[in-house]
C-alpha cells in the first residue's frame, strides 16, 4: 500500500488533476491520495491558502467578504469545468467553507486556522469526486474519520500517538481514500493545522499509521539535486538519500521537502519517494534508513548565507566553570536561538542567523556580556555564510575533510570557521558571504565531478 | 634592565650556583635574579619544596620535626658548603625557618604556604650572599620591600595592581637585587603563594614592575621545542613565538612556562627568552608580541589525551531555545570543566578530560541529561585525544586547514573531531588516543619538514 501526497503545483489545476489520476491508475498500491490546496498556476498566480488568509482578515474587519469569498469559489470552478465534472460539489464547497465562517467568526484564531484548511479539506472533496467520475473507486475521508488527531493550538498541531493506532483501521478500506492535508482535529474537536510543513507531515503521518510501503511526496521537480541549482548550473541529481542526511540537509536550505514532515516515518523505516508529478517516469529521489554510501559518501552540499558571529575573549575564561553557561544564558533570556558554539582557550564563538539579532537585541546582548561576564573583547562579525557538506559514514572516513579543505584551498577560499564532530553526517564550513559561491562550485566538483572508484576519497 | 629568573634544577646545587654568577656577570643589564627553591640534583632526588612540606606535615602531627628540620639546612649548608661561603648564612637561615613555624604553627594553611615559601625566600640569601663573596654589589630583597602585594587566601595569591608601582621604585637601585619567586605578601601581612606557575609569575610581575627590556626564563633545555619530543625525535626549536601562540600550546601540554606566568608581561609587550642555564650562549625561544609569521607560520603542535566526549541527540534540538544552556548548567552544578562543544542540529557533543567525570559524576550527570533534557539518545565515549595546531594568522590564511587534513589522511588518521574559527592562533582536532603519535608526526612534517617557500601553504 502507497500513499501519495500531492503538493499545491500538482493540484493547481484541471490538467494538473488528470496528471494525478493518472499517476494514481498507473499503480494498484496507490491507494491513498494526501492533497494540498490549489498552489500557484503560474508564476505571480495567487495561491489558494492567500486567497483564504485574505478572505479571514476581511471577515475580521467585520465589512462584506463576498468578493473574497467568490473569488476562492471560482478557482474551485475552474477546476471543475476543466474537469468536466458536475458543478454541484461547488455549491457543497461553497456551503462547506460558509458553515466554517459562521461557526467560528467570533474566535479569530480559530477562523484563521479553519479557513486555511478549508483549502486542503475541499480540494480533497474535489479529488474524490474526480477520480469517482473517471469510475473509480474512490472516497473523500476527513481527518477526523481518519482518526488523525493533534493537540488543540492554532496554526501549531502536533500530532498525538493515538492517532497512528486509528489511521491503520484504514488499511481495511478498499477504495482510493483522499485525505485532505495540513490539518488534523484536536480531542476538543477543533480543526488544528500544522505549523510547518503542511500537507507533506499528514503524508508522513498516515504512512506511518497504515505502514504504507511507501510514501510518495509529489512535487513539480524531478528529483531533489545535490547542491543549490542557483550556485551550480544543472547539479547531479540525488538517487537515494537517508533520512539523516535529508534533515540536515533540508535544514540548511534545501527546500523541497520539509524536513520535520519525515519525523513519522523514520521510526517506522517507510521510504519516501519525492517524484514529479509532470514527469513520473522519472525514478525521483529516494528517501531511506540506510544506503550504502561507499559509491557516493558525499549526499549534498548545503548553503545558506546571512549568519554573524558574537566573538567573546576573556583571559583565563576556560578557568571560569559556568562561563559559557552564563554566555548562553543571556542569548536565551533574549529568546536568541544560535547555530554553533566553537571555543578556544580564551575565547568563544556564538554563530547565529543575522535575522536573530533585530529589534535592539544587539546592543542589549553585548551590554549585557560586558557587564555580567567582564570580558576582555566582544564584537560582532556579520557577512557569515555556512556550508554543509553532508554524507553517512563522514566521521569514520579517513580524509573526508581533506577533501573538503582541499577544495576551499583551490578556490582560494579562506576559512572562518570549521565544525566537524558532533553530527556524524556532516561538517560544516563558514566563510565570507561574498566567496560562498566559489566555494561551493568548489566542493561540487570535488565531491560530484571527480572520477568515483572504491580508492579514492 | 633586564630580570632573570632561575628555575629549580639551575639553582640545585653549588655547580648551577656558579653558572647562574656566571650568568650573571656575563650581562650588565641582568639586574634583578629571581630564584626558586633549589630543585632536583638528579633524577630521584627530592625538591625542597618537597621536603618542606614533609615538614609541615610532621609539625602538624604534634611530633618532633628536628629531622625533617635538619634535612632541609643540611641542603642549603651542601650547597654554601660547595661555593665556599661563610656557614653562618645556614644559620640564618635556620632561624628565619623556626620563627616561621613558631609564628604559624597554630594556623595549618597559613603554615604550609610560608614553610613552602621558605624554600625560595631561603636560597634568595643564598644566592645573594655567594653573589657578594664574589664582589658583586648584590642584595637580597624580600618581596615585601620589593612591593609584591597579593590577595590573601593562602596558596591562592592574586597579584594587587599597586605592586607594579611599588617595584617601579627598583629601578632607581644600583645593585643586582636578588628576590626570591613564588609568593608574596598580602595586605594584612601574610606570606601568600601563588596558585601555579611560582617563580615563573614572579619575575614575570617584577619585568612588568620595572618595564625591563627582557625577562629571561632560565631552565634546563635550550629551548622550547615545537611539537612534545616524546613523540617526534629531536623536533626543531622554535626561535619565536608570540604571546598568544605560547598561551595555546602551554594550555594543551608544553610545561616548559606556565603560561598564566606571561600575562603580567603582555600587556607592557616585554618579550621573555626561555635559556638554558647549562648551555646560556645558545639564543633560546623568544616570546613576543608579534612575530613575522610567513615563513613559519605554525609555531607548534601540541597533544594531549585522556580526553573524553558526552554526545547528546534529540530530534528537533534545534528548536529548543535553552537546550543548549540547560545542558551546561548540569555541568555547572557538577563543577565541571569542558573544553569545547561541537553541535549540530539535532545533536551536541561537549568534550571533556575524563578526570572530570570521577566520583560518580558521569553517572549523575548522565542521569539527569536523560531525565531533564528528555533526550533521544546520550553516550560517553572515551579515549580522545586533542591536537592543537598553533600559529599567527592562522584563520586568515587560504589552505592552512587543508595542509592539516591532509597530513591526517595521509597518516590514515580519522578525524573524530575538527574545531576551528574560534581562536585566531590554533585550529584543534580530536582523533582517537590510539592514532595521536602517527598523527602528530605526520602533522610535524608536514609544517616542519617540507620546503619553505613564500608560496606554498
Amino acid at each position: 500500500m502507497k500513499v501519495a501526497k500531492f503538493g499545491g503545483s500538482s493540484v493547481a489545476s484541471a490538467e494538473k488533476f488528470m496528471k494525478v489520476a493518472d499517476i494514481v491508475m498507473a499503480d494498484q498500491e496507490r491507494r491513498i491520495v494526501v492533497v494540498s490546496a490549489p498552489g500557484k498556476r503560474f508564476k505571480d498566480d495567487v495561491k489558494m491558502t492567500d486567497l483564504l488568509i485574505a478572505l479571514t482578515n476581511q471577515i475580521l474587519t467585520g465589512n462584506s467578504y463576498a468578493e473574497e469569498f467568490k473569488a476562492i469559489i471560482v478557482r474551485y470552478k475552474e477546476i471543475a469545468d476543466g474537469l468536466k465534472i458536475k458543478s454541484y460539489i461547488c455549491d457543497e464547497i461553497a456551503e462547506n467553507l460558509q458553515d466554517i465562517i459562521d461557526t467560528y467568526k467570533e474566535d479569530a484564531n480559530r477562523l484563521l486556522d479553519s479557513v486555511k484548511a478549508s483549502g486542503e479539506d475541499n480540494n480533497a472533496r474535489l479529488m474524490a469526486f474526480y477520480l469517482q467520475s473517471l469510475g473509480l473507486k474512490a472516497q473523500y475521508v476527513n481527518p477526523k474519520e481518519a482518526g488523525i488527531f493533534v493537540t488543540d493550538e492554532p496554526g501549531n498541531a502536533q500530532v498525538l500517538e493515538q492517532s497512528y493506532r486509528e489511521l491503520a483501521n484504514l488499511r481495511k478500506r478498499e477504495e482510493i481514500l483522499v485525505i485532505p492535508g495540513f490539518f488534523g482535529y484536536s480531542e476538543q474537536g477543533n480543526i488544528v493545522t500544522f505549523p510547518r510543513g503542511g500537507s507533506d507531515i499528514t503524508g508522513s503521518i498516515v504512512a506511518a499509521g497504515v505502514k504504507a510501503t511507501m510514501y510518495e511526496n509529489f512535487t513539480d521537480v524531478d528529483s531533489i539535486v545535490c547542491v543549490n541549482p542557483t550556485i551550480v548550473e544543472k547539479p547531479k541529481d540525488i538517487k537515494e538519500i537517508t533520512y539523516r542526511e535529508m534533515r540536515e540537509l533540508s535544514y540548511a536550505g534545501f527546500s523541497v521537502f520539509h524536513d520535520e514532515a519525515l519525523h513519522p516515518v523514520v521510526s517506522q523505516k517507510i521510504p519516501v519517494c519525492v517524484k514529479n508529478t509532470n514527469n513520473p517516469q522519472a525514478p525521483g529521489t529516494l528517501i531511506v534508513a540506510e544506503r550504502d554510501y561507499l559509491k557516493q559518501q558525499v549526499a549534498g552540499i548545503a548553503s545558506d548565507e546571512g549568519f554573524c558571529s558574537i566573538y567573546v575573549s576573556k583571559y583565563l575564561m576556560n578557568r571560569e566553570i559556568g562561563f559559557g553557561r552564563r554566555l548562553l544564558q543571556i542569548l536565551e533570556d533574549e529568546e536568541i536561538s544560535y547555530e554553533h558554539t566553537p571555543s578556544g582557550i580564551d575565547d568563544m564563538s556564538i554563530i547565529l542567523r543575522k535575522c536573530q539579532l533585530t529589534n535592539g537585541k544587539e546592543e542589549r546582548v553585548l551590554e549585557r556580556i560586558q557587564k555580567e561576564l567582564k570580558v576582555d573583547d566582544v564584537k560582532v562579525q556579520y557577512g557569515l555564510a555556512l556550508i554543509m557538506v553532508v554524507g553517512e559514514g563522514m566521521t569514520s572516513s579517513v580524509g573526508v575533510a581533506a577533501k573538503a579543505t582541499n577544495a576551499f584551498a583551490e578556490a582560494g577560499v579562506n576559512l572562518e570557521l570549521i565544525n566537524q564532530g558532533s553530527s556524524e553526517v556532516s561538517m560544516m564550513f563558514g566563510v565570507k558571504e561574498t566567496e560562498l559561491n566559489k566555494a561551493v562550485q568548489s566542493l561540487y566538483k570535488a565531491y560530484f565531478e571527480q572520477p568515483v572508484s572504491a580508492l579514492t576519497l
